[in-house]
């Protein structure tokens, strides 16, 4: 099977977290000069950052494989990118995680204030809102990726369960919808943007689902053995919940990854040579925390 | 020319009202058993509040003065009571009004808590947003009066002057955006569910413009000579800021008010027997605070 190599996936993405970021800025720029300066900086400085883009790109590449017109895609690859930089602020208020590190940085709300960051979430989500108003489809699936069946519902679990010894059906739950609800978005947007077959749409929902939950664990054993220079944000902050480390050890947490792994890749194995892009970042995703 | 009296604009309004609320009652149907119960309940809390939905009703009376069917309105009715009362969950927040009471009732974060009532607002919105998803247009004039050129602009703005003498200008900006950019996009909602020409596009935005500035001035009026049991929020709340009462005093205020509502009929005028519902609507609105 064809996986391109590290080189080649590093480049892909270097290529498209830059397609997707001239968007970004174009997305910052403010029309009225009485809008409120903060307004535009808090905006700025949250969306800017170190970041591959994984959600971004896997939109791109889920509409190459399909042979789509990346143009086409790249709205959808920023809307994702705005709605998850609008939820990772949300996350980090003091009201929710009372995070101090993200993406490398202060939290916004320490910089700006938490009635701005506040603002500027919701901002940058009508902005992701804005990039998928070409189709009402695309506009659905990014809808239920944010709301009661998305980000938010998981977000609420997560909050509701601190401190408690959760059920694995509670945790997979809030795993599935904090984490994995805008990947499979991702993959979904993708493929609307192709045009793509209800087949090929379940296919890269599998994909999406089974690599999203890998990331989230393996975000679960960065959080416990990880370096915060290196994940860019505050080490241990997950201590007094349940993480697949409680339930499975990292041992077991690696072996977990692997078989969704090989999961995603195989809901796309038909695809062949077309799905190159698609392993290879599977297999970024295996490695993360290797 | 055609006035509604009072009596048959009240029926109006409650008819409205009730439609709109029957697809809102929809918007907060769970279709997943595990969606946490407090996020379900704290947005019903919300949304589901005594109001005459000025907004949605709005909505309605525009499309059907230019002759466009009611149903196909409707959801854009129900959009903006969508991002309306998620505007109101987010400045009644600790961090921006610090608000005790909102339509006669404990406000949000007072009873589920402040992560709830944020995460609660982001998902009425993200409703809003799918309420108008059958139209790329209304779509992007709804995103319009809830981001930077929009209640968030506004929001951030005045949060920025509190406590500080403001120039008119900045006034005017903050009560443009506030308040009147969702009032301008009701109308023009109902005048794209009616497939208006861009001249009725223009009339229904100037009478909008017009009846949300006086809407916002008749609500500075209340504020000071209110009674809460009859606002349904604390009164005295805007003591720390610049408001039209201390520009222009009550007396004034009432003043500039006839000339706004004056203007907002005006534009509407060729509209003739047509224009009865939105001539009441405005009259209404006049009579607010006196």
């Amino acid at each position: 099977m064809d996986v391109l190599e590290a080189e080649a996936l590093k480049v892909y993405i270097r290529r498209g977290a830059a397609d997707i970021e001239a968007l970004l800025e174009r997305a910052l720029d403010v029309s009225d000069e009485m809008t409120p300066e903060v307004l535009c900086a808090a905006q700025r400085y949250a969306l800017i950052a170190p970041g591959k883009r994984l959600r971004g790109v896997t939109v791109l590449a889920c509409a190459e494989m399909l042979r789509g017109d990346r143009v086409k895609a790249l709205p959808f690859a920023a809307a994702v990118e705005l709605v998850h930089t609008s939820s990772l602020i949300l996350d980090d208020l003091p009201s929710m995680d009372d995070a101090t590190l993200r993406r490398g940085k202060t939290t916004l709300h320490r910089v700006h204030g938490e009635a701005n960051a506040i603002l500027a979430a919701v901002s940058l989500l009508t902005k992701g809102f804005e990039h998928v108003r070409s189709s009402s489809r695309a506009l659905a699936c990014l809808a239920r990726a944010i709301g009661d069946d998305g980000l938010i519902g998981g977000q609420v679990a997560d909050l509701e369960a601190d401190g408690s010894v959760l059920e694995l059906d509670r945790l997979e739950y809030i795993h599935a919808h904090k984490t994995g609800a805008l990947f499979i978005a991702s993959a979904e947007l993708g493929a609307l943007a192709a045009g793509a077959s209800e087949r090929d749409l379940e296919r890269v929902r599998i994909y999406a689902k089974n690599l999203g939950l890998a990331f989230q664990i393996t975000d679960d054993v960065l959080d416990v053995v990880g370096d915060p220079a290196v994940t860019g944000k505050d080490a241990g902050t997950d201590r007094d919940r349940t993480t697949f480390v409680d339930v499975c050890g990292v041992e077991g947490s690696h072996r977990l990854v692997d078989e969704l792994i090989d999961a995603a890749c195989g809901s796309i194995a038909t695809l062949g040579k077309r799905a190159a892009t698609l392993r290879a970042l599977a297999e970024m995703v295996r490695r993360r925390d290797r």
